[in-house]
């Protein structure tokens, strides 16, 4: 049974990422000064087309011709916090998929204030680490320490859940094991390094892959964000094959990520219902 | 005879990059946070001092002590267009070179109009892909989808001799093949690799190339870029021989560049009138 | 004599290395646009915590909890100058230690009257090239070309102690040999290899790793900041033996970075008192 729905998730990603690689879908970017260079990379690798424009002055005309948006409070200020919100609202009036990643959610009451303002705008996905999902599932300061995880991602499964079931949007929780859940449903993605977490903004980069994969589906947001995790994963256990430290794993994971082929995808990706 | 003219190429573009190496001009950068680490080191690398200042505050300052400037409205919002004006002015006024980089130019009413701005502050080279030289030719919203390409480089020829001939300029248009017009004369470059459009702001940091190789010979713009976007191509093409995918021929590119040797540029260059 | 002492640094170093790695000091970095990513990747791989937020709607919350806090003027804007000086302000009263690199100080009025404002906040660590440290301890505008060292640091070494004596701050100047001061006593660090400054950030990074070092030990700030600098000099030769230019060199030095051992830190740390 479960061998079964296993081998469906990976055939699930593999179509997934085919899809990205033929359809190329266009990808705003609203993200932090940090990860634009890898989260542009990581876009280019999978196959997707991204586009960083966040001014205010540019979405009216913009977001209507993109296929997702993807917005990233990484680097937040007050400054960038009403392009933002400018975008996500464009996005959910055009029925656009749109991805949160809330870094730091916990940091400051600035910061949870804005995501949860931009929570209800609506995203299709919101992808955090356990500490970011817990401060958005509390929705109160202070919460978390930095910018890095505090807590195992076991530990937010029930936050994520009613996260998922507050906003209407699917949650994924990065950790040891990725969880995604649309409130009702869990899946468990087990892909991925350690030494992943030594390279700033991969979390920042796998929020984005998962907009250009909800890109390509958007009514199976759920299906589309759990095999973006895993196929990513997958090219971070290839990378590390050969990588020799964090700087050459970033080099081999994108790398590998360009390069991933069906046997790869399909003898890799580790996707199972919990 | 056109051996002939071949050949001379090849020796102008050892010559810039010899030049750009032994008199280091000074840069000053005003361009989108995606591309800056790309652009700071493609500099480094081949020769060239780059500096990212930026703020109006500074300009009046800076932009005297340096040997051109480089203007990419990639990230454009309204808080940098008057340091990008600015900066513009001041290099117009002092008779300093300056090229701009129009990304995604057709992306907005906002982001067109921003850019025939500048082209009204007289800019010594234009570069943008087919698309983005397309738009300003036009110069009429909408024109293109995005940040990438849209159309071969070929289409974009005529629109690129109409912006050198209203502008004043020289463009270039890339693609497979590179253009480099002064509204008369047109000459192609056919070097780099397909997979150096997977790596994001190779177009870009080839853009503050010209700037360095334009820094050194002002009066010979059309020569100076066609240069610099071989050069960057055979850099991209060696680099090619050792990459497994995108993220190691970005490192291999800017090594290459770094290593570049009379041989390799005068064997590998391939300029032509057309 | 200095047989011993050279020894105790190199144990010293290890220490703190060590504890960066088990105690993962978590370092709030205002910094430039181009080196974010090189910066939050060196901090990473030597085991400390980054968080990139500089909003001043945030630091009040955040600062707090931070171990360290690092202030870089690299691409300063007067939006980015209140959210310095308002971090900078907490930690001075919240005696946490903070590190300040002043890029291309010397490059216009704006800037220079910016850094030392910052430097009246009492800095614990001020880290510069030769010019930028000139100019400093001059405060007088003009003095550099830009953001490259056009002194050799040894000329420096007046007008670091003057600055130390002056600031109240352990003044490092980075040059061939990289000199630390608390303005009485001097040591030099002579680990490095000439193309590290072929890679854009690399300055900057080593503050950011001086600011994880001190963070350690804010009572030692001069020892910690040597010891940064001349690990972070052992990683660059490290990465030199297998580099193929700048941009392997900047791939294998974060690993180098991150794989360090007691024999490669004891056998490789050159310091010494001068």
């Amino acid at each position: 049974m479960e061998d079964g729905e296993e081998r469906e998730w990976r055939a699930k990603a593999w179509t997934y990422l085919s899809s990205v690689r033929s359809l190329s879908p266009l990808i705003q970017c609203i993200t932090n000064f940090v990860s634009m260079d890898l989260t542009a990379n990581t876009l280019l690798s999978a196959g997707a087309s991204p586009a960083m424009l966040h001014s205010p002055n540019e979405s009216p005309d913009f977001t209507p011709k993109v296929n997702a948006l993807y917005i990233n409070v990484g680097t937040l200020s007050d400054n960038w916090l009403p392009a933002m919100e400018l975008a996500a609202q464009l996005a959910s009036k055009l029925n656009k998929p749109w991805v949160l990643d809330p870094v730091a959610a916990g940091a400051s009451r600035f910061r949870l204030k804005a995501c949860l303002d931009l929570i209800s705008l609506k995203p299709t996905v919101i992808r955090g680490n356990a500490s970011e999902i817990i401060a958005l599932a509390k929705a109160s300061f202070p919460s978390t320490k930095g910018v890095d995880s505090s807590h195992d991602s076991t530990d937010a499964v029930e936050a994520a859940k009613s996260l998922a079931n507050s906003s209407g949007a699917v949650v994924a929780v990065s950790g040891a094991v990725d969880f995604v859940t649309d409130g009702n449903r869990i899946v468990g993605a087990r892909n991925g390094v350690p030494m992943m977490q030594k390279i700033t903004a991969t979390g920042c980069a796998v929020t984005a892959l998962i907009a250009a994969f909800v890109a390509t589906d958007p009514s199976h947001a759920m299906e589309a964000t759990a095999s973006a995790l895993a196929v990513f994963g997958v090219a971070g256990e290839l990378g590390m094959e050969t990588a020799r430290g964090p700087a050459s794993l970033r080099t081999h994971l994108i790398d590998s990520l360009h390069g991933l082929d069906q046997t790869a995808v399909i003898s890799g990706v580790k996707i199972t219902a919990i």
